[in-house]
């Protein structure tokens, strides 16, 4: 059956083609817009005065497009900036090796001219390795070398050059600015909003990870295997999201101002927060391994069934905190440092509790309890206790990136009133601190955690 | 004083570029053989019988030379691959085009044209986005492109089409074979063997950071700061070395077979001993994480002096246990099993004897002892627990590459002496099993493990 196998290849390859286009949209409109910048350009060769005008130099505006169209603004300008300036300066050098070649005699010339194109190509490969030019000039030295080897070696005359040069800048210029102009005006993708959902997305899927994790039983049985898969691969990919990330940062560098991201958008920033969730990520790999590792029992034992509340509540709230970060990141608004703060304590509180708790089991006096049982809770204490110190790294350094890209500060009346009425919601640390708020109404839950920590 | 700031900056440029350099020396002869490969394609220009020959066609093999060439082997010749296939496979599709544009008549000519292009464009920019096509296809998909819209929309007549492509192909292939030539011949570069060794010594770096901790007080007070900073250093490029295993592992399947690597060799297994190394690299940071957060004491308390032996067992056993694969991936011979089990036997029994002991200080009648430091000293010892069983998933995986890169297996009475010697230094895990060995010579240690397993 070789017909029947190769129509289920073909399906199979068909319906994987689908789920890239549907993953995201933005891929087939990409596709689209290279292919329309892309006949546009071959009109230099179809319009007759255009193409007298360039000749085959028409031919560079196709290049140019083919090679600097990428899939996010920041992309395709930075090639194009980078291609330009390249050719620019690799032009003007080209054009001055050729005139001192030009000295030294027909014999001379062509030995003067290899060694001007060895030594050039040499060092600007060697520039190639330096960290800071790789990531921002890497293409801009490429096309150094390129365009002064051709320059230098044409062999033409300085005059005849000179037409040339203009020809193909000016092709090289428009096939530029078409890439640039479609990919700014035809449906955007600019790389720092990827940079700012990707940040934001992936402290989400953290904050998913802990309420998931409190509002499940930690220790559950084995039908909830799919579940548990889930909150691996979200973490997972959050653990290896370092590279995207820095390309995003990078390109988004090149980014004009668009949207609310102002010019100088403080874009190093969310490569902080990143680490910061990376490390919170690193923490969550190794609780799900300690949860996996441990003996799948029937019924939980007496012991979890007294500790889980106090569990639930550290994860939980920990999760609630992250998620404010997130939605913060994600409306570009100043996270409500109260509300953080209010969830921050509880789950230390709920620490502290379940610290007393395994105490109180450790030193229970009747007969010996399971080591073994009590080993593995404290470690997956110790571990979300080192999770809240985490959140609170991450939700400092988001709020200095909401203070360095000037985030939206929230009416301030109705900000109080969202933390009295949220301060109902959440447990608070302790009565006393509830009775406080109930009677100074102006006064805020922050500024009152802020006293209470002086 | 603006002259001595520019003096100290050039002055400080200079010694990064400098140390970039003595880093990998490769690199300076990387850049040597680029200028060599340009200076010989700008013979095509120079050289009267070949430049009447070729004509404006020569420009091509510069053009390919500096694009195509790259740091490793594996990476030209994928290029020069890409490059190849994809400027044969759209000539002839844009000759196929420009064919029936050709019977539209002339005013069909253009739209026809213009179409054909607009499709092929957009259908291979998408399938840029396919994960496979990207990692191994991406330049060839851009080349592809690029000559089809250049062959379709050149508007030669097919005679003089064919004449072009017969000079463009062959400087093509001169220059892609020029670049191929210099970097197999010249100091190659294998990324085979870049990735062989990126993946042993990632082993290597976190051996040295087990016996390190092993070695050390796991509580060292403040002046050993540098130290710890090393290791945290260590095991986190460790944890980022994803993007460059896989771009490597990608490069080495085009490579010949060369030294000792066989054509079809197992790149895909270094991957994953390279996940199992990243994984056990998490458990370091948050071992470190724990480590760190502890309060530094002026002195050890008692507990931890007596637990110390145990903890420094079962740290440095583990290391010893890691550096062996090291070393053997890097000698590529067969990981020597007996020696392995046990230093890994060695370990457990150490976590055991740590648990026993922390299972009685817990249950100690007189008076309580500090919970909290217990709760570390608990965590620690189960983190290195689990570093014992990635360890193992390391040494299985390692075990596997050897079978299926067929590595060297050592002379074997050699290697029950090594063993037996071995044996003698190394605790074994009773003593029962050392008389055993002892007594019957002809038996390896590694068998004894073996059937004391069943």
């Amino acid at each position: 059956m070789p017909i029947k196998l190769i129509k289920s290849k073909v399906m199979g390859t068909v319906k994987k083609t689908k789920k890239i286009g549907e993953d995201d949209p933005r891929r087939i409109v990409h596709s689209v817009k290279v292919g329309l910048a892309l006949t546009l350009a071959s009109l230099f060769y179809y319009l007759r005065p255009l193409y007298d005008g360039f000749g085959q130099a028409g031919m560079w505006a196709i290049l140019t497009v083919v090679v600097v169209f990428e899939f996010t603004v920041g992309g395709t300008l930075s090639k194009c900036i980078n291609r330009g300036v390249a050719t620019l300066l690799a032009g003007a050098l080209g054009l001055g090796a050729e005139y001192l070649a030009d000295l030294c005699g027909d014999k001379g010339e062509p030995i003067v001219l290899g060694l001007f194109v060895f030594l050039l190509a040499a060092a600007s490969t060697f520039t190639r390795f330096i960290p800071h030019i790789k990531t921002k000039y890497d293409y801009g030295v490429l096309i150094f070398i390129l365009t002064f080897s051709l320059v230098a070696v044409s062999g033409y005359r300085v005059t005849q050059i000179l037409q040339l040069a203009h020809q193909r800048l000016s092709t090289i210029l428009m096939g530029g600015a078409m890439c640039v102009i479609i990919s700014i005006f035809v449906c955007p993708v600019w790389a720092g909003q990827d940079l700012h959902n990707l940040v934001a997305g992936n402290i989400g899927k953290l904050a998913t990870f802990l309420e998931g994790f409190g509002g499940e039983s930690f220790t559950s049985q084995g039908d909830d295997g799919d579940k548990d898969k889930l909150f691996l691969h979200l973490h997972k990919s959050v653990l290896n999201s370092k590279a995207t990330e820095e390309s995003l940062a990078n390109l988004a560098q090149w980014e004009p101002c668009h949207g609310r991201f102002i010019f100088r958008h403080p874009w190093k920033q969310y490569l902080k927060i990143g680490t910061f969730s990376r490390e919170c990520a690193c923490l969550i790999e190794t609780l799900t391994g300690c949860i996996n590792s441990k003996p799948q029992e029937a019924a939980p034992s007496e012991i979890e069934l007294q500790i889980q509340p106090a569990f639930r509540k550290l994860s939980t709230e920990s999760g609630k905190a992250l998620k404010e970060l997130a939605s913060a990141i994600k409306n570009m608004t100043f996270p409500s440092s109260a509300v953080i703060e209010n969830h921050l304590n509880n789950s230390k509180s709920a620490a502290e509790d379940l610290k007393t708790m395994l105490d109180n089991f450790s030193l229970s006096p009747n007969g010996k309890p399971d080591i073994q049982e009590i080993m593995t809770l404290l470690v997956i204490a110790s571990l979300l206790t080192d999770i809240i110190n985490c959140v609170e790294k991450i939700s400092i350094s988001v709020n200095e990136l909401s203070e360095k890209a000037r985030f939206r500060k929230e009416n301030s009346t109705d900000n109080k009133q969202q933390r009295l009425i949220h301060c109902g919601v959440v447990n608070p640390v302790d009565d006393d601190e509830r009775t406080v708020v109930i009677e100074i109404k102006e006064t805020t839950l922050g500024d009152l955690i802020l006293k209470d920590k002086h």
